[in-house]
């Protein structure tokens, strides 16, 4: 029987394995059709194994497995009580009211800490504009009616030209609708059920919820000042089968940390001896401020093809523009050009052609010159305010670039993020709070973030002041 | 232990059952992780009890499995082979790389029939552009910042005004990036992994797809003329737990069926009993060239909120603006709300802007109506010209609107659609193949679709002459 390789070997002898599967699976199932409820008490231990008639361990054993994938939450001497998908979904729906009411037109004069994004203010609309009007005036409807599902040929040849030096063929880009939806894509195509994904911790929360979303396994692992700890990273990937690594390699989101090129290296060479894949989602690698600081993806150092990169336009430049573009390894590349397709078929070509022609006028350039400029300023005066006003409530890594700053309250002072926002809220600012990054929330409530992209230096300097006030009492 | 309803209980008592889930499960890892290569024959059934010491029967469930998920396929007398993801892949790559080379600019001249969109021939760019300036002068860098979850306030208002006479609320209107995302992120929020989803037959390749990519049970039902047969819906409604059933109301893509409202009421009144949800991809019905179809949507008809209503305007408008909207039934607004965001955060806002202000000066009515026009006149035209040279060839119901007729190959003619397209193709004329809109892909092979939209009069009657040499020999 040499023919059949030990490939096909299943182990069928876990007749109580197989239990708790099914039982987790069928309250998964109460849970996701709502016969439970989120909240809802599940049956005590000994209660369910004597009405299902097995052992406790294997109910034990269904109820851990259904908390390890966010079905269920453990009171200690309370129980075990059903839980929806979403993660921190009490919180992240008050903290996404609230930006919601501050952002429509109504509610002005606020200091928004929570800007992930430029503001515009220091974008030049009437560059933009005839721009459009200049594609408009060579390309007539088809800059309308055309699909390519790769993204526009035009802006992925700038985009090789501009960004990789002519390095990268422009038929290993693919045009997405910014990075969110790159990560969306990226994880359809490559991520099944139940696989195994390593996470920074903290991470952003959009990647977190489309990994929830997937239902992967998510392993976190700390962030450390100069990247995710190596030996630890190991350890895990020894006791699991990874299928990839979600990274920020540049002013991580939140945390402000970047990635040595050491460190680059060595989960490359990891990648390579343990089979998985490194999604790294650049974001901001464009504001660097500290010189110290130079630049070089995990794509650019990877000789073995084990990168996805994922690059926003978006974040950097217009968020409203809603352009990204990734770069798959060879053996995804084609499903995840399928499941771009799946997901919307292809990205506005009107706004890419707009993009390619800005780029290739310098004008992209000249605009992310000036946010540097502007932004090293504020990023200075942030600094300077947070040791004057913060010195003894919090503590923080210098990031040297990006647009905000992580900040941990002291053990010995009471109050948590959540408070802190609701109470900042109050007197008209508003921060961001760590609980959103965590698979955990509660493991953020020490942390909060706060931006400078949408402040300027008299607002950055009163609203810390009132963060110090509320952090004191 | 009255309070531990029937809810909880489980079959446990299913070992065998439960071996060919683990040995199927255990396959189609093999086959996602390319250690099974796509077309690489498994062992026979024999071989593999043996190896796996179980009953033949095991193996054959769990082949089963494998076939009905699409993870295999069987060939008569030969044995059980490895099959990936994607259906239809060999051909739907030919399909797709042909009609990528024939639109890019070197290749002209071509017949193209396989056109689902208008042309933008009759297209006033400069109305359009003009639009677009007035809202950047009106908003400035607001229109290329914001990223409005739910859409464009202005545009979900017009939508609300223009086409549901304020019926609908604004906040009940979900703005996505075209029809294809609005299927996809439908999907991710309603349906799981094995739901059942009921699609006519055949259907949509897009929407197959993503329901394949969702690893749901896809159960096609054979579309008449005038939509699905409503006993055969509920026979499948008695036999399996049906999560939703996708539909297109109006020129149903292909076949170009309408239902009657007396057929869409019995559905809907189906969908309450059986407790199933309704995805309506309403995407053409404002083609309308017979006069005795009257247009009223599932959604218009819907008394018990069953109905999720997707409109796309790409694809009567300008598919390269990548705009559609959604209106969610209440109980999944917030769930598909998410998964908008989850997906990519925002649909690019300048695009909406302009077409809030394009559908509120009265540009898009007037576009409609040319449209109208034209493609009637096309519409009598190619209707001609089947009756003319296909005559004996070919069988078809008259849609009486959209863009494409759907013809049936007489049965005792040898050639199939494929053979049709290839040699067609040679001759500069472009047909869809029906094999693109089945499950199983050869069920379709003697049918294929023409699309008027990208030809002209003249070369409708070319064309088609051309079709007809090729059917005969």
């Amino acid at each position: 029987m040499n023919f059949i390789s030990n490939k096909y070997f299943v182990n069928l002898n876990r007749e109580e394995t197989v239990k708790y599967l099914l039982i987790e699976k069928h309250i998964k199932k109460l849970i996701d059709t709502n016969k439970i409820e989120d909240g809802e008490k599940l049956p005590s231990i000994r209660e369910m194994a004597e009405f299902l008639n097995v052992n406790k361990i294997t109910v034990v054993n269904a109820y851990k497995r259904l908390q390890a994938e966010g079905y269920a939450a453990q009171k200690i001497g309370s129980g075990t009580y059903a839980k929806k998908r979403d993660i921190n979904k009490n919180f992240s729906r008050e903290y996404s009211k609230v930006l919601k009411k501050i952002s429509s037109d109504e509610v002005k004069n606020y200091i928004d800490f929570t800007g992930e994004t430029p503001s515009g203010e220091f974008f030049q609309i009437s560059f933009f504009k005839s721009v459009l009007n200049e594609v408009l005036d060579r390309d007539g409807s088809s800059a309308l009616i055309c699909q390519e599902s790769l993204g526009y040929d035009g802006l992925r040849n700038s985009i090789s030209d501009v960004f990789w030096n002519g390095n990268i063929d422009k038929d290993d880009i693919l045009i997405v609708s910014g990075a969110q939806q790159g990560i969306d894509v990226v994880s359809k195509a490559i991520l099944n059920t139940n696989d195994t994904v390593i996470v920074e911790k903290p991470t952003y929360s959009g990647a977190l919820s489309v990994f929830k979303w997937r239902r992967t396994e998510i392993i976190e692992t700390p962030i450390k000042k100069d990247g995710i700890n190596i030996d630890n990273l190991e350890k895990i990937l020894k006791k699991n089968k990874v299928k990839c690594f979600y990274t920020m390699s540049y002013f991580q989101n939140p945390t402000g940390i970047s990635y040595s090129n050491e460190k680059k290296r060595q989960i490359l060479r990891l990648a390579d001896i343990y089979d998985f894949y490194i999604i790294e989602d650049d974001y901001l690698s464009e504001l660097i401020y500290d010189d110290s600081i130079k630049y070089s993806s995990f794509k650019s150092l990877d000789s073995s093809d084990r990168v996805v990169y994922i690059k926003s336009f978006s974040k950097i430049f217009l968020p409203g523009i809603r352009i990204g573009y990734l770069i798959p390894p060879k053996k995804f590349k084609e499903s995840i050009q399928n499941s771009k397709i799946n997901t919307d078929i292809s990205t506005s070509s009107l706004m890419q052609r707009a993009l390619d022609l800005y780029i290739r006028k310098g004008l992209w350039r000249s605009y992310i010159n000036d946010l540097n400029v502007v932004y090293k300023r504020r990023y200075v005066y942030m600094k300077k305010c947070i040791d004057k006003y913060l010195k003894n409530q919090v503590e923080f890594v210098e990031p040297g670039g990006g647009l905000h700053f992580y900040l941990k309250i002291n053990q010995n002072i009471v109050i948590d993020s959540i408070e802190l926002f609701r109470k900042s809220k109050n007197r008209r600012v508003l921060i961001t709070p760590g609980t959103l990054f965590y698979k955990v929330p509660s493991e953020g409530k020490k942390y909060f973030k706060i931006g400078f992209s949408h402040v300027d230096e008299k607002n950055i300097e009163s609203g810390i002041q009132i963060l110090s006030e509320l952090i004191i009492m």
